[in-house]
């Protein structure tokens, strides 16, 4: 087993992380930058080293830094959590030469996910389904005119270097393909350093369902059920649940069988998450991408399979098998997920830091916090605003909608505003108990509201 | 379905019996003392009203003004908690004559339970192991000395009116047990209003394992596996855990199955605990008392079989049969729980009411805290000093333990003494870490910290 960890991360998934560790043995060293001196993962840690001051370009993403501590401090592993450092390949690249584990699956398999033209065509070679378009970069308009006639409007342009929303455009027809293709190609060039772009076939409302993923070094793949992220806000997820209320035993087989397929197919090593666009109506599932790390919504799969996730991130990276098969994975009970962000859900979700003056968890059967905020924590600026996530755990959905409800009740967050608000509203709503939408959900939602 | 629900209560059960009800639609009405008003039991129900100032029999123990209130609020029925009046067969009848259902056993049931020489009498008759001794009280000095002589010293004088570790005296030889004798029975006389003392062998050194039992109206009685309660200071327990470190499925089968027949035995309805007596060298256990009621360490038989006790109480009490058989109960992992008192380990316990000044909770995988308290909260002094329940659920004995180390590690309380140091050097005793150990635990464990 790995002796010493160092945390590249901070707030909630560094403490998730140093939590592991101690349940481990590990022994974990921690970073920050000069505004999260006072943090709970800073306290947490065995030790703390101050990295420079934000944004994260000059603390959480400096790179020479976090090396010079990790070696400083003779770790034998790095866990990046998300975001941040999370799916840089370099920086996965970089540790292996300095002879640091780096908590994640290969640099190869985090490129080859990374560029999603090379990711379409790998899984398209692995069998797993995607939707109809290029089979790699656009060369022309010419190419990309031919395309879109035989996959039919509307189509959706992607930039290869982009991924999580970003870097994406909508085409409804052919008079402005032209000039949407050169202004994406541009734009890619411009943010992403590289203008390569692809066509997809644009499916407009689908569910968001990704499939979590195990893999050790000793080629042992498994699946651990779907988790259901359709209800999101731009691409922002707020809300999952698993099981999903559109996902039967029959097609989570499928799915998961297409995921461990997808994750074979890179060579990968540890957790991660492989997404799909899930068309309800066809009952057809495409590959979106794959996330090359912990996903935030993780507890989820946890609370309902009773495996800890971040546990076996360590025991993968310690070159320990895999002491689960595929049939050992039951689900069981229904777990969801509320992202308590310092947002203002009156407000167009604007960040709203600030200090908090209170900070009542509940607590009780079934209800699970992670969270590195508290009573006199001022949540800053310039990291993004989750501040809590608030998982429960109930026999089926309606128990756990239930449970989320009175969770919710009690959750006292003063000085700031949240999204708790937004969620009492959203747990009254009809089409989402009834389980039954898509990602369009949240327009309908509020259109329904005014 | 009960419709409204008055919770006779304070603190964290009197929260955990919110939940519950929230989570089954049930409407709620709290009471509170002139101290409590800032409470979270009144923020959360959906009513609250003043009982009285404190003490607690000004307020909490005040049957006229609690039933007054159930009254005007029409509630179907009233949930006692644990202490205050949760084993008042008093109460419990008078509830019954206003129509009004008491969330517990019969005012018979608990009658039965609570006269310790008659509950002696029905377990032997219904085939319960009891300890060697009287049949019932004893008349003479003659009778006591016959009795005494039959199963050896040493014995232990018990008041048939007492409980829970009041009213009781040892006796380690034949010199002094007139003298004991007349004392125990004037003491008994003068605090319980009832001179009648038993004789019972005295075990010195002992596991305290207890049973928790759950029964219908339409008389089904399950058990649902044991909890270890040997740790204890004074008769306080202070540390639970289920399984216990020595009981084996067979153990446990036969202790389950005396359990049962104990609540058959006086018509148990409702969520009830067995608590035996263990000798661990002869394994063998007998019968020591019955609580009538929910019991503080509930949660960790919750966390091992996935079973909400209060939601069943609230089931039971609706009139609802059991949907579990004996055959359902599968014990998952290992549950752990500690009590975060407001006292001070380094100085005898002595309570340590006040101003918390902070309180962070700690969260994650497998952590559950129930509480009532938060950062600006200031602790009464007239009550147990009871503020949190801290309970893990790990796959086994050493991953819970490890679980409890790093939430300890992260609770934290300032403002006033907790227990939360004494569990911190508790889970670093090698005795604690092998499991084997008697009720003596704390004396040596002292003896040794010295």
């Amino acid at each position: 087993m790995l002796k010493k960890v160092l945390i590249a991360n901070r707030g909630e998934i560094a403490v998730r992380i140093i939590q592991a560790c101690k349940e481990l043995k590990i022994k974990t060293v921690a970073i920050f930058s000069e505004v999260d001196r006072n943090s709970l993962h800073v306290m947490l840690a065995d030790e703390a080293y101050c990295i420079g001051p934000p944004p994260s370009k000059d603390s959480y993403l400096n790179i020479e830094n976090i090396l010079h501590i990790a070696t400083l401090t003779k770790v034998d592993a790095i866990h990046p959590g998300y975001g941040f450092l999370a799916e840089n390949a370099e920086f996965a690249s970089i540790c292996k030469k300095c002879n640091i584990t780096f908590i994640g699956p290969s640099a190869s398999s985090i490129r080859k996910m990374g560029v999603k033209d090379i990711a379409r065509k790998t899984m398209k070679e692995a069998g797993v389904p995607i939707t109809p378009g290029s089979s790699g970069i656009v060369e022309s308009y010419e190419e990309a005119v031919n395309i879109a006639d035989a996959i039919g409007f509307p189509v959706i342009l992607k930039a290869t270097a982009g991924g999580g929303g970003k870097g994406i455009r909508v085409v409804h027809d052919g008079k402005s393909l032209k000039s949407e293709l050169e202004i994406t190609q541009q734009e890619a060039a411009t943010v992403f350093g590289n203008p390569g772009v692809y066509i997809e076939k644009f499916i407009e409302d689908f569910r968001h369902i990704e499939i979590q993923i195990l893999a050790d070094t000793y080629g042992n793949t498994i699946h651990l059920g779907e988790r259901d992220c359709t209800i999101q806000r731009r691409m922002q997820k707020l809300i999952e649940e698993t099981p999903s209320p559109v996902v039967t035993e029959e097609l989570r087989k499928r799915m998961g069988e297409s995921a461990v397929q997808a994750a074979k197919a890179v060579h990968y090593v540890g957790a991660g998450t492989v997404e799909f666009i899930f068309d309800h109506s066809t009952n057809r599932f495409y590959f979106m991408e794959m996330n090359t790390r912990i996903q935030v919504e993780h507890p989820i799969t946890e609370m309902v399979t009773g495996i800890d996730l971040v546990k076996e991130q360590l025991r993968i990276a310690s070159g320990l098998e895999l002491e689960i098969n595929q049939e050992d994975i039951l689900i069981d009970g229904w777990s969801i997920e509320c992202r308590i962000n310092a947002e203002d859900p009156t407000n167009h979700f604007l960040p709203s830091p600030g200090k908090i003056h209170q900070f009542i968890v509940p607590g009780g059967f079934g209800v699970r916090v992670d969270s590195a905020v508290f009573s006199g924590y001022t949540v800053q600026p310039f990291y993004d605003s989750l501040i809590a996530k608030l998982i429960v755990h109930g026999k089926d959905r309606e128990d756990a909608i239930l449970k989320m409800k009175r969770a919710l009740d009690h959750f006292t967050i003063e000085g700031i505003q949240t999204t708790i608000p937004f969620f009492k509203n959203l747990l009254r709503d009809e089409v989402f108990l009834d389980g039954i939408f898509n990602t369009s959900f949240l327009d309908e939602f509020y259109a329904t509201e005014e």
